[in-house]
């Protein structure tokens, strides 16, 4: 199978390149860029060193593959698709353009009319947790939020069983979410031991987990914490009917029992009791936690992933993997390296 | 006025004997250390370098003084006050032995029955805002908890005018907070990069926080992430009727406006639009915003503080200045570093 | 006196921003910043929060006044300067392009023909550890490049003693030497943890410790890492004769011993035994420590001081005082925080 | 073949768990550790989360295995490989206590008498770059200093060239270095954002650089720098006569050509020009690159590698790929992250 990359010198164009250069069933045919045309890919992606003589094509020059992978797509040129879509037998969209089923909802969260409203139905929201029958064979996939998915993660369990009437998630962020272009709040002396709410409210991951996780009142906070990789979500949940622990770990471990890529963490002894996303870094583990607050019958879910990862190419390669027929954890075997 | 330091090479330690060498009312009488005694304090505390040829002595050696600060105080000798204030007209003790004023509660969180229960009704709660009257003259002085400082500063109008329904505070806190002594997690490369949840439920400070804002559902739970000096506090208030931004601010700006160290950050331009931690390393501010969520009602709190500060040593010198009558901000002056 | 910062709105506009507003005989009376007109000057420099309500103004409002101080200056506009010596009794010029005294070495180092060469032997180096007398009274000082401060105070006494036959300079430098212009190398992806030799050869500062050093063989390497502020300086001297660590000892104390921000750093106890720079953020200090390697007589020096300090704004301050005749140290008196 | 691992617990030992987990030719039979025996070596290294059952074992529980690894000795404990010998066809010994082949070094550079003396000719130090030959089907193999490899790999072709007169090693290192015990000066208040000179002079690692490389001047220093994993050495170096990068370009080629885990890095294009370490963490490369100074004919060579691997477990796993007859790259593919 021939996959292309069409703008490949972002951070998670990197990351596919990084899995699908191992992958034993994938052949990177082609890796665009706009602005490094004709320079190695290693110069940008310097685990690529001694190991790959790709360079970056320009985008006008992509050629018919198995799977495409838009990595570098602005959500506000979602029409693409339709120039795009003759090209491969597979679209994964990693934008945020195909996240949403509903034009509505696009409208009311990110403010402008959906460009490709008609393609909106024909996505399959790329999370192989939640969809992972439709996603097997599909043509068209989308990628995920990378807080949504930590968010999702977290509350699934609770929220398929009507347990959450409220809940209050406080995420913890790290730098590479924001991307690869230079900006003034992610300068080095603006950004290190930073501990800043960019969104107090107002998050525009939230649509995704409404759609995804249905009914109960949501309320959402970001803060951008001294991390290059990593999501760490900490869901208050007040639930609808008081639950043990013990509950707890029954529903957690029914609900994620055969799931490759998600660990129940809750340790008695050693350092890393709960997820921690540094102990992610390059793997496609999603880490869930819980405590019961005695005190007022709150839940905390702690859920930590590599937001690169889990949080956008590694749940596109392991949504490809469905789609195209491999088996659904190849290429994603990384454990993580600890210290780090 | 001669001030001594009773266990003086801690971080706590370090921090007052940077206020009081500045400050133009005190004189540093003695600081003991039981583990570096007869060393210079500039070899534990680089700052004084060239400044203060100070030595250690043992704590046995203790003369008596103006103003006793207790800063290496372990949380299970409370009764070494009776042995001790003799020595001194003002007492300041930093451990979080006196912070409650009940018997009753210091046994429900801390899990004994406490040492020396006839001085809880004799000492203050070390911070001013919330008890400055009481402080000014005062024999003994409590210090007060970090992570309770930066909730109750966060909190105080709200509670104050009756609007907590529930409260789910959300801390991310700096390393700073762990003390000088070596301890596996807090090794660096365990530590670095951190976004590790150590206490979901069950935190102390709540007992704090419940004791100073009254009655209301609070939710704790605190998380150590990558930043030495540090509290950011989040606060996700479900108020018990509406309260718009503007009320907000006229709330705030109300409850704060005499506070020299209390300032309400909520801007519109620039990087730092809401309180940031790392700006605050050295000074004594708590800085304070907020946003109301509008799907949900909710209002999320923001504050910041530097832990060994406003969290310790500079409420700790900020009583004291109540307690001696001088000038409430002497000595406090700085204003922070940034970037940094 | 009334002292102007054409430029503020950087970090070392920032800091001299910082300094001013707690010297005691001088007033800021503008601060110009293109980008930031009218901004107030609190939202780029947060320490300026509920202290000053001084906003940026259009550089070209620039009114006259006592001092000025160049902040921003571009290294290519020197003849910026023909038009605004009349604006002020005292210039200091933060940029590069007055710190040399030959335009042939500027044209080596720098690339170009200098734009204002009458200028070159009007301006003094603004390092009083070096022109303290030529600084008295003085109309025109340059500022000091961070690095070649640091090599500088850390050679000076071998220099001035002849005893260096070789130096070889190996400099490690914090994050905000790069300025506050967001760039690619900048982000904090890419920045923290980095060990990156930027400059392992051609330095320009070398052509600074030349000029005020004088003739021994020199190299030069400097390499970014995971810091904001500091520059860390290890030279490795092979001397002209055998030296003993006693003899250093009397020639760094003989050197220094008047200079009131550099100290001899060199203890037996405790974790801070050498200079680092982190121990001096915010602070003029210059450290210096020097130990001898027994096997091949190479003396190591090293050095640690706060870029945006002693490397800049400090420097220059220190340098307004002798040029205004007030105090040296006047308004230079922060000691530093620990831990940071 | 069976591989066993003594002292399990610290750093090294969870490397060399994480590598020969995924080794196509090795299980790993038992791992010990003295304080966490009977503990899940996954609370310990938390990669092994739902991957290993694994638990430490007593240390005297060790049974007979094809190869075994030291990972928690002690230098001062050399005997113990009397009584080790026999339970294992093949031992590597990551301690210090078998890399240098002569006893007087020894004593010189560790100032106690060697305990197994009759040792030290048995057993080849452990880096296939130099001992590739002695190391297939060999008995006893060393481990390598972390700080020694990257200097070695840096100077190598220089010295087999007999190029260098005098060499002047700065190295930066990270936290891992340490180890996991917990000290005062690896606590994350305090080693965060250190630039810290820990060995001006005198570092041990000089011995192994100079059994390896033979007769020149060699200065050493090391310093600690904010990174968890990862070496970087500079090294300037004079050479005996005049060498062009172009001649650079050849020796480095020839040297280097078929070595599968050293690269030359040096690029025209993008951020990472040069070698550093943060990019190789987890990886078993040795990044190497260089450039001369035109003014003093000095050539700085500049080396990266992650001491946990090519400086520590990552060779010792390749050298045990030659002793055992099986491909010499085997689980060592891991090409890094980026960004990190």
């Amino acid at each position: 199978m021939r996959a292309s990359i069409l703008g490949g010198a972002g951070y998670v164009g990197g990351e596919l390149l990084r899995l699908l250069a191992d992958h034993p069933d994938v052949e990177v045919a082609q890796v665009s860029s706009g602005s490094h045309t004709n320079r190695f890919a290693h110069t940008v992606h310097p685990f690529l060193r001694g190991r790959s003589d790709l360079r970056f094509c320009d985008p006008a020059a992509l050629e018919p593959c198995d799977v495409l992978f838009l990595a570098g797509a602005h959500d506000d040129a979602a029409d693409e698709v339709r120039e795009l879509e003759g090209r491969a037998r597979h679209v994964v969209d990693l934008s945020a353009r195909f996240r949403l089923r509903s034009a509505a909802d696009w409208r009311e969260w990110y403010g402008t009319e959906h460009a490709a409203p008609e393609y909106l139905e024909r996505f399959v929201y790329g999370l192989p947790e939640l969809h992972r029958d439709e996603l097997i064979g599909a043509r068209f996939a989308s990628g995920v939020g990378c807080n949504a998915t930590a968010s999702i993660l977290a509350l699934l369990p609770l929220a398929r069983a009507g347990l959450i009437e409220r809940a209050v998630v406080d995420l913890k962020v790290g730098s590479s979410e924001a991307g690869a272009r230079a900006s003034a709040g992610g300068q080095h002396p603006a950004r290190a031991r930073a501990v800043r709410t960019y969104a107090a409210t107002g998050h525009r991951h939230q649509a995704e987990i409404r759609q995804e996780l249905g009914d109960f009142e949501l309320s959402f906070t970001a803060t951008a914490v001294d991390l290059v990789r990593g999501v760490a979500c900490t869901a208050h949940v007040f639930p609808t009917e008081a639950v043990s622990e013990k509950e707890l770990w029954g529903l957690y471990r029914e609900h994620y029992r055969s799931e490759p890529f998600v660990r129940i963490v809750k340790e008695r002894h050693g350092l890393y009791r709960y997820p921690e996303p540094k102990l992610l870094a390059g793997t496609n583990y999603c880490d869930v936690g819980f405590e019961v607050d005695e005190c007022t019958g709150r839940i905390v879910v702690m859920s930590a992933i590599d937001n690169l990862m889990k949080g956008a190419a590694g749940s596109a390669v392991q949504s490809m993997n469905l789609m195209c027929g491999f088996e659904e954890a190849r290429g994603l075997g990384f454990a993580g390296l600890h210290p780090v």
